[in-house]
């Protein structure tokens, strides 16, 4: 909720948005959802950019995403298209303890690197890092809102419940996307950014729960993993509770790195948490081309 | 989620349920709720239990939790008759940090406040005490499940998000019933529970967040009383955070008890926490009459 809030103020009042070389227009993905407090009414918007949703004509057996999905296309896209919008920042909350992450379809998109690598040096918080995960195995094909700019970011703060706002969150939600514009003014002014080394979390699998055969969880998330995002996992360490008090330890051969750890949204999706591995990458300097 | 999947569990191998003198019968009051992981699906079940909605006839425009009450009720009520069942314990999750909470409808309800009093000593987890909430304020007349019970506690344990299940609290709550059943096991056995002295807390109102004319927020709970329950308020404390930069100050003339502080389900109630006074109360000694 802290995005939906932040983009109804900024709606109201867009003062904090207002940058020489930026127009940033805030807005709210899925209407229906927010006013339900749920993350969607027929089917999750963020998967349903694919190409074959896009492209097709309102039919009556939409769902209210597909139609959805189709107008944010229309009116921020088309998706791949010249006149598509610059930059699209989406604004998400996790029940995880994920901090300050930023996701990244791919290291190819050098301005979402660098906008990345300001935050991480600007970020308000000393205490509260931001992590870059490299999303690109998380969609194997485009269907999430941010393929519908020329370059994007998800920003995912959290831990934050479902259906509740708090202000550490929004707080810190809202200085990132204030960061995120300065930076683009910046850019946008012409300020080169040198070329960088960065750390950042590359996706290696999604890690279900353990359940039984009508689907129900025989475990949780082991106290030791819980809230322990980004945190080395080694073989051995301990993954899941079963309600019935034995321990399912991780069985793989090296160091991995968890995040989305008991998010409420993957329930569903059967995904207790994801499995990463980190990764260094070299990005070249930037500078906007004025051609 | 907690209470979901322990009753799954005890549903499947209810060994650690078994007293000499105790029947325990585990049963989730909202199955479809539960499997769309949602509070409710036409209204919320916990406030379907008025007289009016118990004796009504089925009809084609009850919702569904209208005809799940009368099926609970039937089964483990009626409400009122000798053979409404002897003790409900009523699971509950809150995304507010109340730790280890105990709802009771009256003080005068002996059993279920010498109950609390054997789990606030025999606690497993001193680290989290149990407080408990006298809840008439809460409820005018009785529509809540615990009202079915000659004897009722709702067990509140947070914080812990919607649609999420973590080990520390499922732990705390498998705790809290297993220690409540040792209790009434005591009790049935001719166990005396002599006369003590407890402090409780009782409702004194509902605080709703400031919102404009559509009723969208206008402020989220002050960072300085978020994950506060159970600590005074004094006056001039602050309350809300505006998304304008204002605060909102409590200006009561006397020091207050929030709980419930940013639950959820209570956005829609118009619920941002619930003011309490605390209250001393003196319980008589209890034992069982075997008339």
């Amino acid at each position: 909720m802290a995005g939906v809030y932040l983009v109804r103020h900024w709606m109201q009042d867009p003062t904090e948005l207002g940058r020489t070389t930026v127009t940033a227009e805030p807005f709210l993905a899925n209407h229906m959802a927010v006013k339900k407090r749920v993350r969607y009414i027929g089917q999750d918007l963020n998967r349903s950019f694919e190409e074959i949703t896009l492209r097709a004509l309102d039919s009556e057996n939409d769902t209210y995403e597909e139609r959805r999905a189709r107008e944010i296309n229309q009116h921020y896209g088309p998706r791949g298209s010249a006149g598509a919008c610059d930059f699209v920042i989406d604004l998400h909350n996790t029940t995880a303890n994920m901090g300050s992450t930023i996701l990244i379809m791919s290291p190819d998109d050098h301005i979402a690197m660098h906008l990345s690598n300001y935050l991480q040096i600007h970020s308000v918080d000393s205490s509260s890092p931001c992590h870059v995960i490299i999303a690109r195995e998380m969609t194997r094909e485009p269907c999430s809102l941010m393929t519908l700019g020329k370059h994007a970011v998800v920003l995912e703060v959290g831990p934050q419940p479902h259906g509740v706002v708090k202000a550490d969150i929004l707080n810190r939600m809202r200085a990132l996307v204030k960061c995120s514009l300065d930076f683009i003014d910046l850019y946008n002014q012409g300020a080169e950014f040198p070329a960088f080394g960065m750390e950042a979390y590359e996706v290696l699998e999604r890690v279900d729960y353990p359940r039984d055969a009508a689907g129900h969880l025989l475990a949780v998330i082991h106290p030791k993993l819980q809230d322990k995002d980004y945190l080395p996992v080694n073989p051995g360490d301990p993954l899941f509770q079963m309600l019935n008090g034995h321990e399912v330890l991780y069985d793989g051969d090296v160091t991995m790195y968890p995040a989305f750890i008991n998010e409420a949204a993957y329930y569903e999706k059967k995904v207790a948490f994801i499995k990463m591995k980190r990764v260094g990458y070299s990005v070249p300097a930037i500078r906007l081309n004025h051609e």
